[in-house]
């Protein structure tokens, strides 16, 4: 199914320096290609070229490889112009089919031959050129959505471009990734989105006592609502059609949670702890055996950061961590997941340097 | 509106001796107080005894004050036997309306004044004597809930328990306790289970897409199901009602989302983002103004150690702290929230030492 890969050895013309058409810049900047950098905002280009992501772009003339990284509803204008301008186009847009369908309606079938979309996952929360990174991408899913007349060239050289910045390819339709991308990442928002407007119609008093569950679940709601208006519009066929498949959901619930139905209540709760641990495991391999060790750690400057100085002389691998901080708690409780096998003796040594802990 | 503290002596009857309930007895016995031990599982008892907790209960006699601190459809029948055996009696229960009526139902007036319900806010992701600690409760919100015939002696006893255990008590009637928890827990919950049951579903290359965003969203939906079928059975007219608003503002958000209505899907979303600044910040302040720094990791034993170590040693204040774990990902990026007046000089700081970071 996959191409030889094409050589990609620029220009790579940049359009839209904000967090990801920079962060590509420097990446391609690392390879030692040529980078051009266009933007409405001329500021930002200077930023970026200041940061090392490439130079200002020249008034004509086309780049090997065109990449559009503009906000969701400026992304078919900009691909058209970029076709018409030559070379291969791609874009990193976070909705595919629409915006596909509204450049196809302007361009002919040569030049849409040169253009493949495609979406790293990486970076949505944080914007403009000063977050961007070269090393944003690395080890992360870049989707590659060719359409039905890519041509073969086209898209290995898109994806020469995913592997460049050190990401790892994906490719599916651009409407099965709308689906995939409703599933993951706009359902979750919205359901974020609707358990934090039920909280900003709380008394001050009864918020006193949110704990840790409520931050996690509502942290993504605060996203900005203008971006993510743009992209819930770009995929609202997806999005609609899960969001009807979750009203169903929330009715049965309703009606079983107010009848007397244990069982089909724990069923529907059973169904959410198979979908959490259908996410892949770290690195997309199956879930490592984890075991948590709490530490506890009072609340003054340099505790936390005395406990990461022992953590890391006592060399044991950190899978994740959470820090719990609940409102008028002095002390913070400090989830540290290793290695099932690994967690006694860090807590061992842990409790040999004088923290509190327990599993 | 606070009653003169009433000296608590002991002993006090520890009833259920999982997380909850071996931590109350620690955090009493480190304060010197007589602790009684019972369990329907006998070797729960002699664990919470080993760890020092107490002593297994004498099989008659009152304690001064007893906490009852089993499953939640066992505490209605717990606390009217402790009634009957005399003193005090409170309950860790985490809804507090039914289960008080069903007391009522079985207790004259002057057992029932002996009674007053609590809930601490903490540990009900973990369970077991073994997961016990004595600093389980520090600073936490611990919610005492008197009804209309709770004795002033009683409520200013269960009170002196959460302050003895390093909590701070709130008080709320509990009705009020019930819809507060709906909101800021059974809610966040439940969305979190519909988040995942969709992923349940989901075919696994679509799942390769998801990032850090639905990991968060659906983390505490892998809760234990038969506990939650219990806790939210028993406060389903707080969640009922919330979850028809929940139901409204679906059906209103499928509605904007399939119109051409970007004004109104924005709002949607901006009433997400106040939802998210409602919640207290750390220590029910107001939310700190922060800063993070973003650090890449390459996922290799001893680099998150090697960070930590750096970390500790700079020695700024970490606020928070996310480890973002994408599939696929060997390199890791890890987000320190810190003051923003320190964030320049943190990054300054860990570049000296050779980390890549950025804002």
């Amino acid at each position: 199914m996959s191409q030889p890969m094409s050589e990609l050895v620029g220009p790579i013309h940049v359009i839209g320096t904000g967090l990801l058409g920079t962060s590509v810049g420097l990446a391609a900047r690392r390879a030692g290609i040529e980078v051009w950098l266009s933007d409405s905002n001329r500021e930002h280009v200077r930023t970026a070229s200041g940061l090392g992501a490439g130079t200002p772009a020249p008034a004509e003339g086309a780049a090997q490889l065109t990449v559009v990284a503009v906000p969701p509803d400026h992304i078919p204008g900009a691909v058209v112009s970029a076709l018409e301008r030559g070379g291969v186009v791609t874009d990193v847009g976070s909705v595919k089919s629409l915006p596909l369908e509204r450049i196809a309606d302007q361009t002919d079938e040569a030049g849409l031959a040169r253009y493949v979309g495609s979406h790293p996952m990486a970076g949505s929360e944080r914007s403009g050129p000063l977050a961007a990174t070269e090393a944003l991408f690395d080890g992360r899913p870049w989707a590659i959505t060719p359409h039905t007349h890519s041509a073969p060239e086209a898209i290995g050289l898109v994806e020469a471009l995913a592997h460049l910045c050190g990401a790892e390819p994906v490719r599916l339709s651009p409407v099965e990734h709308d689906r995939a991308v409703a599933r993951t990442s706009h359902l979750p928002h919205l359901l974020a989105v609707l358990t934090a407007a039920q909280l900003a119609e709380a008394q001050p008093e009864h918020l006193s006592l949110s704990g840790q569950g409520v931050r996690d679940v509502t942290r993504i709601a605060g996203g900005d609502p203008d971006m993510w208006t743009q992209i819930l519009r770009s995929n609202h066929a997806a999005v609609g059609e899960i969001l009807r498949d979750v009203q169903e959901d929330l009715a049965r619930l309703v009606h079983v949670l107010a009848s007397d139905d244990p069982g089909s209540l724990e069923e529907i709760l059973t169904r959410g702890v198979t979908g959490t641990r259908a996410i892949p495991g770290k690195h997309g391999g199956p879930p490592l055996a984890t075991a948590s060790v709490f530490v506890s750690v009072p609340d003054n400057p340099g505790e936390l950061a005395r406990l990461f100085a022992d953590v890391g002389e006592i060399g044991v691998n950190i899978e994740d961590l959470y820090i719990d901080h609940d409102p008028g708690r002095p002390v913070g409780l400090v989830e540290l997941v290793v290695q099932d096998t690994a967690a006694e003796s860090l807590r061992g040594s842990l409790e040999t340097r004088e923290w509190h802990t327990h599993r």
